[in-house]
Formats: C-alpha cells, structure tokens, sequence
C-alpha cells in the first residue's frame, strides 16, 4: 500500500505507525495510507518562519507574482495525471476543471495582481495624511509581510483549489505556508505539491506540506503567523479557541457553515428566460460536486404561489442529472467524496425532515451508470420541501452537506429578505429577477448577513460564473455562522498576510520610506531637465521650476477656438453674474495644457508619451493677467516588464504638477503619467 | 453617597444593591457607588438591536456625521464641569485636554469623514471587476451597517476619549453602541453620556452606558454585534474566549498590553537638536497621564556608548517635573487613578527590577506639592536600566502602567530592530534621527511588529502630534501582544462595523444597486443636453452622444501654438522612429480639450464648474484624419451641504466621458467632475 508522504523542513516524509487508510471514492477500493505521527511540529513551524519567510520577504511583489505565474503554467503541464486521480474523490470532469483548474486560474489572477502594488517588499496603503498646519508633520500608512507562517487547513471538496486560493494570497504577500488539507482527499494535494517542490520555483521552506493529523502543531503557532480554516463549525471553533491561538492573538480566518440561498423574484413567471435561469442554477448548485460546496445553495425561497410550478420543474431537471462514475462521459454528478461523508449528509437530512418532507429524491436508493452504487459514496439528490420556514428552525440551521436542497414559500419581498437572513450569516446568496428595483432592495437588505450576493437575470446568466464560485478578485466569505472570515477580494485577501503600520514623520522621512514622492517633502533640481533622464537615472524628488506665462486674454479666445469649448464662463461676459467668476476664466483644460507647455522638453528624449492623468483638481479661477509658473516633480516609478525580448525597456514614472499663480498660490495640481525609457535596453 | 446611573432601554437606572466606591484618585474621598446588578442585558442588547440600529441605518452617512458633529459642538459647551470632575481622576490640565477635547476632536474628525462616503446609507467598496468578455456580467463590493450593537468595554485611563474614538466611528459606520467604561473612572464618562442624552442629537437607542460590571452581557452577543476591548491582555483574551463570542463569530477587536519602545538613531550626539527631541519625548512620555498610556514608552533603546549620557539627560528632565495636586497649575504629573492601580504598577516594577536597576526615582517616596501624598494615588517616575536586553526576557514582557520606562543599549541599527520587536508585538514606536536612511531601515525592519512607527527629527518635532497619541486618521492597534486589534485610521475603521458584501450581476443591475454607472450599463437619452439639467433632475445614466470632430494636422499645430507644448511626437516628423508613433499625434490634453468642445453645452446653465478629473488614459494614438465622438454619461451624484444660508444649493456630478474614434475603438477615457446647481434654492 502507498504511504503518501508530508513536506516538512526540505524533506519528504513519511509518519510514523499504520495510518490512516484512504479510499477511492468511486470504487471503495483502498489507496493508500497517511500519517503524520513522530513529525516535529515546531520545527516545521520555525523552518518556514526562518528560511521560507526571510526568502519571500525579500523578493518584491513582480518577483512574487511572476513566481506564482511560473507555478500555474507549470502545474498546467501535469493536467491529465491531477484529473485522473481527481476522478477518485467522485468528481466529474466538470467538478474536476473547477478544482484543479480553477486553482490554476487562480495563481494566475493572483500573479496579475501584482501590478497593482509597486515593484518593492512592502506596498503603501491608502492616502498620506496632513497631520500639521504648516505641512511640516504627515501620516501615511505602508503594508510588510508579517514574519511567520500562513497554516492553512482546509477542506476535503477542493483538494487542489482549496490550497491554491490561499496560498497563491500568502506567497503574493510574502509569506510561506504550511498546508494541511482534510485527509480523505489529501493524495490529490499531495501529488500538485510534489510538482511543486519538483520544479524548484519557490524557494525552500515557502511550502510545507502536512497530510494527515495536525499533532500538536497550533501549540507552537506565535503572534506573526496566521491561521486559516475551512471545514465545519465545531472544528473551526476548537481551533480558534485553542489557548495558544488566544493568547499569541494570532490571526485566525474561519470558513464555516453556511446555508447559502436563492430567491426568486415575485416578478418572475414560467414564460420568463429568468425561470429557467432560476432553475437551471438551482439543479446546478444541487449536483456540481455532489453538492459538496460550502457555496451550494441549500435554501430554495420561492412566491408562495408559484411553489409547486417551481418545485416540479426542479425535479424535473434533477431527474434528467446522470449520477455515476465520474469517469463516464455521459454521467454528470459522481459520488460524493467517501463513505462516511454520505453516513453524515444523510444524518443531516434526518434532522431537516423533522419539519420538511421529499419532493425529489430518495433516502434509499439511487440509479447510477457505470459504478457499483453500494461501493461507491452515491447517492440521490434530495429536495426537500418546508411549507413553514418561520417555524422551522433547523431549515436554517442544518447543513447536509451534499446534493440536498430545501424549498421554502415566501409572501413578499420583505419576508424573503428575514428568510435568506435567518442563516444568521451566510457565504453566499442569489436573487433571479428581471427588476432591478427589486435586485436593489434585496440586496441592500439581505447584505448584512451575505458575504456574496449574486442577481441573476437574462442580461447577464450566459457570462455569470454562479452561484457557487467564489473568485479571486471578489471577498470570499461570510460573517457569523459562516466564519466571520475574509478571503481573496484581490488586494483585500493580501493585507490579511501583511501587518499594516501607520508612519509618521516629516514629507522628506515619509517620502524616503514610502518611495512616493509627499507634497512639501526634500525636491532636487539640477541643471538637467527631468525629461532627459533615463528611468534609472531619475530620483523620487527630481523637480522643475518652469519658466512662467502670462495668461491672456488671446490664450482664452484661441483655446475656445482650438478646443470648441465656448462654455459660456470662458466666452461671454455679459453671462457671470450669480456665478463664481468675476471675468471671463480660462478653461481648466488650457491650464493642464499651458502647464505642460511650461514643463515640456520637447526635443526627443527618454520621455515616450503621455499615458494619463489623475487626481485633477482646479483650485482657483484663473483669469487674463494672471501668470502661472508650474513645479514639475517625480512622484513614483514603475518598472514595467517587457512582454518580449524586443520590448522597450521602460517604466511608468507619475509626476506631480502643480500650478501656482503670481502670489504663489495653487491654482491646479495633478498627477501625470508618463512613460520613460530605461537607459540600459540589455 | 451618590449612585452613580446606567443608561439602559431608554431610561436612567441605577443598579440594586450597595454596589463599588469611586474613590478621588488625589485625595483618596469616597465619591460615589455604582452598581448595574438587577439590570436585564439581554434587554439592553436587544434595545439596541431593535431600537437604536434601525434608526442610525436607515440615515445616509452625510447625516449621522452631522449627528457627529452636533455632538461635539454640544459637549464643547461643557468643558468646566468635564474638566472639573477629570481632575478627581489624577488627571493634569494637559491630561484632561487629550481625554476631554481630544475624544471631542475625534468627533469632528469622524464627522468631517463622511464627506469620503456617498450621501446614502450603504458606501461602495474599492473598484468594479470586469468578470466576462462581452461585458454583460461584473463585480463589485458595497458595506451596510451590521444590525447589530457595538459593545465597547473600555480602559479607565481615558474615560471621555475612550468612548468618544469608538462611538465616533460605530455612529458613523450606522450601528448603536453600549458603552461599559472601567469602573474606577466611570463617574466621567457617566457626567458625559448625561450630556449627550440630554442634548437629544442621538436617536432612541443609539448609545447605552454601563457602569460597573458587564454582568451576563456577553451571553446574549450575537453574529451582527461587534465587541472591542482595551484592558489588559488578561480580562481580554477571557472575553475573546467567551463561549458565545465564538459559537457566534463575532468580531473582537483587542487593544491590550504594549511595550511600546523609541530608539535613539546612532547619528544623534548631544549637540544635536534630536538629542534634545529625544530626552523630551521620552519624558513626556513618562509623565503625561502619570504613564497610564497604553501608547506610553517603556522600553528605550540607546547606542551602547551614549548610554550614561542619556540617562543623565533624562533623569534631568524628570527631576524637573513637578508632581501634586493636578488642579495646581505648577504641577506638571498628577496621580494615578487610584490605590489599587499604584499597587500593580508597584508590583510590575518589582517584577522588572529581577533584571534592572533605578537610575532614576524611588520606589518608596514622592515630593508632591499641594496634595497629601500617602492619601493620593502619587508615585515617582522610575527610571531603570537593563543592561543585557536580549538576556532579560521580562524587560520586553511585563507592563508596568505607570510612570516607568526601562533605557537599554544596543550595538547596530539591526540590533535595535530585533530588541523593539521582542515586544512581540506592540502599538507604537519612534525613532529619533536626523538620518532618513536609518529612519527606513528601522521602519521597515520593524513594521511587522509595529501598528504605529512615528519618525522625529528637528523638521517635523515641532509639529509633532508625539509617541503617545492615537489620531483618527491613523490605525491604532497593534499585532500579537497588543492585541491583534486595529481601530480607527479613517475609513478603515468604520469598515469594522460594516458588512462587506461582494455583488454580482449586469452593469445595469449593478448600476441600480450602487447608485453609480457602471461602463456597460443601461443608459437614457433625451432631447435635453444633460447640462441643462439641474442637480435633481440628473438620473445616473442620463448620456450624451455627441456630433463628431475630425482631427486635422491645423488642430494639432493650433494646439501646440496655444499650449506652447513642441514635444517632438506633436510636432516633428523627423523624429519618429522608433517610437510608437506613426505620423505627429494629437496631444493627449487636445483630445480632452475637444471632448470637452463636444460635450459641452455653451449657454449658461444648472453647470457651475469644471472641478477637476480624475482616472484619465489615454488609449489609442490620434492622427489628422481621426474622428472623434464622445458619449458623456451621468456617473455619481454627490449633494453638497451649504456653507451658510446664502450659499447656492448644489451638488459635484462626476461624469464618464469616452471619446472614441471612427472605428468605434476607445482612444481616451475620463472621469470628470462637476459643480451642478439645484433647482430648489429654498
């Protein structure tokens, strides 16, 4: 029998004793054995904390993205061997493309993502603060990676997907992971993290691996890691309790039980493309994966008199739902992922009936295609139905984990948002309406308790992703029952492995530690125009003092003409009175362009074009007889990468602008973007 | 003997039985009793729940942060009497300044805040995703009000300030709060809830006080609360683990123990002004609030051959403060809150001293002018030394929330950040430099640990809000020891008691639901120029498809001319090789400008001003010969408060403008922003 093995501290290891054994969900045949017994916990902790963290903190956010980006083509090379053992949990081919390849899609995101903080170790968060009169003393806040390890430990439906949602978060971040996936699917985690660790692109100690038990590891967890959890309410709520946990503080993100819903607008009738979006979504949610999703819709909320249309058009749908080997091209829901995952679904709806009965399905048998349906974790998809849902409190309460559903009745709009809340906190919920009036009130509503809420309707149902699929850029998560965590949410889900510090000091100190240049902070100006330097050779502080010009009254008249802008502010004077204006004022535009006609260096240079503009404001009206002189200063830079070996070699440099008049006062500021070209094109 | 009120479920109650004397922490005379026995807590919850949250979620930001500012106006008003009573705390003048008008100040922060959300009762959160290819499915983030209550379990040392910072914010946010100061000092808070209850600004249920004990609180929380705590890390982390708090998931935010610390930068000498900046800060630190800051410093690091000479310097300064009676103007430190809190202080300096010695101070005697110093709760600033900071472990462990610090030596600037960050986690530090390398090199290095890093030197000292204080605008809070918590920093900390909600769905539903046009969305179009429309006619969505202008070589030569901007790439044919550009193109202001030319409506109208612009690309390169149109689309709508009676009413209208070419392909994009009169004037 194959004994699968842990990652820990740069080896391959096998636990001690037996094990425990795993199954092939489909078949029941033995796999394998797991066990993590006689490991040292502590030093599996201090291995990533002192070698994989130092490694990732010090590469920047491009070197960590473009890291992520080499994992996911990769992993994408080992397709058909990750699929052929996926079949083995029960998943289908199309459960098996969300886990295995909707992982891989998220590495990718995840690599993207890193164009969106700066090419350093740590990023700046928000906008700098004035904390002074004279502007001598400032605020800002930057964002470092924390200094220990990301333990992940999750659930057994998405063995591949549920380690690469977060670990692509963390290894962005710049922390290493340890993850402990749920063992009866942990050979398929395994075999993604051998490829890992084979191609050598993480650095050493940035994944650790544990399938099996967790020993004693959240003994030695400390104030600088960070904890995450998928998996039920009970275990999630031991750990988060665990003394040490309490007592280092240390970050502990929990994703939980959740009875997700669905509500189908009062608007909406049989002849509507809506209902069938509606049922389709429903059948959809019940038998991707078996209904093993933590997103799956297990509450059906319905207008009370459309309640037996809706509920036979969802059997019907769910009687056409091909159940069996997952291998078999023609089947479309497998086996769930084992044995006593089945013993525990069907305990969960034991409890359901106690108020609801079966419209759908049955407790004792289920036809299946290619498989032994006894062998094999198969079983039929349930809907149950509950004419009373503001008397039955287990409907709310109860999660069979599996292709089990509950109908409900609802009188109007507002009864429908109190039901989908009686979740008391939920991951998800969706709303199928073809009015956007009641999208909004629902939604506004129902919020509070919903960490995702989807509206579904004819505009959008071909290109929505589901119900049931949390993204990258989107949160991931919801609050009470459901965990109270956070995830993914794009920049949100890496600030969960950053420590986010306030700085203070003068605009020079702030400018130094944040790279960006601060209004008021140190300037340099020498004889060379900062048109003239290469990428590399500007300095955050490089500034211009331009020559100035006299705005006149020809410049107003001959910008109308250039522009076609006769706003009658610019051209008419008899028009003003009542209005801010004491005369004709020149166009706001004509002062962004006069200023850069004061900054430009218009002979070919380092300088490739304009590429934007951001945060214009106008401060004062400027009028004929006004004279506007301009301070032109690099703000920040980023290096771009080259898409090909011809590329140019550049970066994007923003520049702060800001226009003063004759008594030194700001007339507009902005902050411009440009492209510059790197000096060294090797 | 006074008894001190609760304010619960609308009315003044006080508890049963003889309940807990409040002693004067200067003269040691009893003052009064409180008690909250007999009180029903689940009640109060639920008063708040149903009460106070409906009527605060259902305002618009706009409006609960005029609330905010009523408040302060009000309180302003009471300054004598709140003053009065916070010298019976031991508080100086200057102490009561920052707890009295300093938490009146964070009201008018969070008030001046709202103008960063939407005038509506739900914020949208960070930018929209693009989810599909064609467009027709999206995502997007909004926050609503939690329906719960925030439960505020607060310090004794600020007793205004510490419900004021967090009131401020869960006001703000629309969520209710009870309020449950430390008893010793509650007589302060209780006199300032009197006020703001009399005054009638908040709604029925909005704020509830407890003083005395929390009593069985806790076992009603449920998942929409939210609960912070500032104490000590034991009271804490026995909340923290409160069965309830856990099943339910509810938020906990801590702020506990801190061995906050400042490094002196190797650069300083003694002729220098940071030396000075330094000896200051550190006294000051020591005494205000007789060092019962949870921000105070205690632990000081010093280059290991400047260590006696710093000693000298601060031993000096701390011979210098006059200690007694607050209510003398002479004296400069006044008590602590009481006996019971000068024993602990006495019995954490004892721990200290198994490493350290006094340099400064006694642990037996204290001058003290005005007051009887056995009767008040007076004690000497102790100084200490450790000489062997990475052998002690307590030095970086025990707090002793009083006026004592410990100085320490350390080698290397590297040395230094190891010993500030074995504080395992802390609010603040500072570095005193004059050198902004050192000042970055420390920062980073030290941020993991750090929820706050102040950098002085003789720029900003002056204007230095200083080590000690928390401002509203920055994150207070820190990782691990201090309690993982994070509160305030602007915006960030009303997220905290709002749910984030990811939402899905078309342009044009999610455009009906945020009240912002999403790009793709539905728009209207009518025989009226949108800039004839007055702030109250404008819907989101209304747009403006404009005539069409070709671009000849005259514009671009025009534009030049007026803009005086001859960057080669407009001008100069010869010069073009390899650069992107194929013949001169347009400047990209020009194409602004023309847009402008196109969309704009000339006759004076509801259009006040151009305000500004932001979010500005441009996309696509423009020759002579390009024809450009515009679509100009109504995007937010913003009401803006008058300033007086006389001032015009009016709102900021940020417009979409997209300005494409003859093919129909993008070529610039903008936001741009502005001033709109309304019709209604009255």
């Amino acid at each position: 029998m194959i004994k699968l093995e842990n990652y820990v501290t740069g080896k391959w290891i096998s636990g001690d004793g037996e094990g425990q054994t795993l199954y092939n969900a489909v078949t029941g045949a033995a796999l394998g054995t797991t066990s993590t017994k006689g490991l040292d916990f502590a030093s599996v902790l201090e291995y990533g904390r002192t070698k994989g963290n130092p490694a990732l903190r010090k590469m920047t956010f491009h070197e960590r993205g473009l890291m992520l980006k080499a994992l996911a083509l990769m992993l994408r090379e080992h397709l058909p061997e990750l699929y052929s053992l996926s079949y083995q949990t029960g998943a289908t081919k199309a459960d098996s493309w969300v886990d295995i390849e909707g992982g891989i899609g998220n590495l990718f995101s995840y690599a993207s993502l890193r164009r969106k903080f700066p090419n350093e170790t740590f990023a700046v968060d928000g906008e700098p603060i004035s904390l002074s009169k004279t502007g001598s003393f400032m605020g800002h806040h930057i964002l470092v990676p924390k200094e220990g390890v990301a333990i992940h430990i999750n659930a057994f439906n998405f063995p591949v997907w549920g380690m690469l949602e977060k670990i692509a978060v963390n290894l962005l971040a710049g922390m290493p992971a340890i993850v402990k996936p749920a063992t009866v699917t942990s050979y398929l985690t395994e075999a993604v993290v051998k490829k890992i660790i084979a191609s050598g692109i993480l650095p050493d100690g940035a994944l650790q691996l544990l399938v099996g038990s967790a020993g004693d590891l959240l003994d030695h967890v400390s104030e600088q890691d960070v904890i995450t959890f998928t998996g039920s309410a009970s275990t999630g709520k031991m750990l988060k309790a665990h003394p040490r946990v309490l007592a280092e503080n240390v970050p502990f993100t929990m994703e939980a039980d959740s009875l997700n819903c669905i509500v189908l607008g009062d608007d909406v009738t049989p002849d509507m493309p809506e209902w069938d979006i509606f049922v389709k979504e429903v059948r959809k949610e019940m038998t991707t994966k078996a209904g093993q999703k933590c997103t799956a819709i297990r509450r059906i909320f319905v207008p009370e008199n459309k309640m037996e249309d809706v509920w036979k058009s969802i059997g019907k749908a769910l009687s056409q739902t091909t159940i069996g080997n997952p291998e078999n091209e023609k089947v479309r829901m497998g086996s769930l992922a084992g044995q006593s995952q089945r013993e525990e679904v069907m305990a969960q709806v034991q409890k359901l009936l106690a108020s609801s009965s079966i419209v759908y399905g049955s407790l004792d048998s289920v036809e299946v295609i290619d498989a032994d349906a006894k062998k094999g974790a198969f079983m039929s998809p349930l809907l149950l139905l509950n004419q009373k849902p503001f008397e039955s409190k287990e409907v709310h309460e109860v999660e069979a984990f599996g292709p089990v559903s509950t109908i409900m009745p609802y009188k109007s709009l507002e009864e429908a948002t109190i039901l989908a809340k009686k979740g008391k906190g939920s991951l998800v919920c969706s709303v199928v309406t073809a009015d956007n009036k009641i999208a909004k009130d629902f939604v506004l509503g129902a919020a509070s308790h919903h960490g995702r809420i989807l509206v579904l309707n004819r505009e959008d149902a071909k290109e929505s992703t589901g119900h049931g699929s949390p993204l990258p850029m989107l949160v991931h998560g919801g609050p009470g029952r459901a965990g109270g965590g956070e995830e993914m949410g794009g920049i949100r889900g890496v600030k969960h492995y950053m420590q986010r510090t306030a700085i203070q000091g003068s605009p020079s100190a702030i400018t130094a530690i944040t790279n960006v240049y601060q209004q008021g902070g140190a300037t340099h100006e020498d004889e060379k125009h900062p048109f003239r330097k290469y990428f590399e050779e500007l300095q955050i502080g490089d500034t211009l003092h331009t020559h100035k010009r006299t705005v006149t009254e020809a410049d107003i008249v001959n910008f109308a003409n250039v522009s076609w802008d006769h706003f009658y502010a610019h051209t008419d004077h008899t028009s003003l009175e009542g209005t801010i204006f004491e005369k004709p004022v020149a166009h706001g535009y004509f002062i962004l362009s006069a200023a850069a006609g004061l900054f430009v260096d218009a002979k070919k240079g380092p300088v490739m074009l304009n590429y934007g503009l951001e945060e214009c404001r106008f401060l004062k009206p400027v009028y004929a007889g006004t004279t506007i002189a301009v301070q032109l200063t690099c703000k920040e830079k980023t290096e771009q990468e080259k898409k090909s070996e011809e590329d140019i070699a550049k970066g994007i440099v923003k520049w702060l602008v800001e226009v003063t008049d004759q008594l030194g006062e700001p007339v507009a500021i902005a902050t411009i973007l440009t492209m510059v070209r790197k000096k060294d094109q090797g």
